[in-house]
């Protein structure tokens, strides 16, 4: 395997992951009830993950790529990926907000590792667009940190108030 | 639901928590072979996590909650953080480093949530060590975050050479 073909590879990897993450966004934001002053950020990064998948998409086509094969990639996540995935589902605010920052670090790492791919198989502009989706999912695990603090308050308030907490 | 009962309960979560986490460091430990680099923090990280649970158990006795029932409570995980720890226990160093890197960043999360929920139930001094518990968890995110490019250039490197580069 030559760094060429892994890279390949790994950015089918971060297309199907996208893929899910839209899902999984798209879901948390119809459920979500007692907590909207979370929906503006969490609106904003899906439209930041709808263009990443597509910039990883146009990655792929720079490496001469067949990309009509991409939707089949998103049914063959590896089980780490599954694993975290299934951990961001939580229906419980508390719950998802600890996957989710852990996830947004899952992605970062994988776009900090296909950045170092991109530059051993000469790609630099590759690189630099998988550094800059790096940058955006960082921004947006320090969001969901942020958020800890007073989210924990506010659940424990609700929960002593005896009103629905969970979502 | 108190603060305080709340409390107690996520403690109960965050000592299986750690439980597993000596045995995902144990494993991934034992599986190194070509990265021995990374034994020495992994090693350093093990004795830390083994602390953290014993802390852990301080906290829940401050509380005055029982703790002969912990070795019970590491069979109850709840589903995200199966997920989470599904995740954790690649066995490809690459893949095992960007899950660890989240699952790290997951108990950082966690001792956060824990250390606002300890100031709602009045236990400043719990409040105290989960706060020092989250810095050494986002310290070990930062090493492992740190090793992604040299780790990815040396994976890359060995498979194009053609010798063993999944541990």
């Amino acid at each position: 395997m030559t760094a060429r073909d892994t890279l390949a590879s790994w950015l089918r990897d971060a297309h199907a992951m996208e893929g899910q993450a839209i899902t999984l966004l798209e879901t948390q934001i119809d459920r979500l009830k007692n907590y909207p002053e979370a929906l503006p950020r969490l609106r904003q990064h899906l439209e930041e993950t709808k263009e990443q998948r597509a910039k990883v998409e146009q990655c792929l086509n720079q490496l001469g790529e067949d990309t009509s094969t991409l939707k089949d990639a998103t049914m063959k996540l590896g089980a780490n990926l599954q694993g975290m995935l299934h951990a961001m589902s939580s229906d419980e605010v508390l719950k998802h907000a600890l996957s989710s920052n852990a996830f947004e670090h899952f992605e970062a790492a994988s776009y900090c590792s296909l950045t170092a791919a991109a530059e051993d198989a000469n790609e630099p502009e590759i690189a630099r667009t998988c550094d800059g989706i790096m940058r955006q999912e960082l921004a947006m695990a320090d969001w969901v940190w942020q958020q800890l603090p007073p989210l924990t308050h506010k659940y424990l308030h609700r929960e002593e108030a005896g009103v629905e907490a969970r979502r």
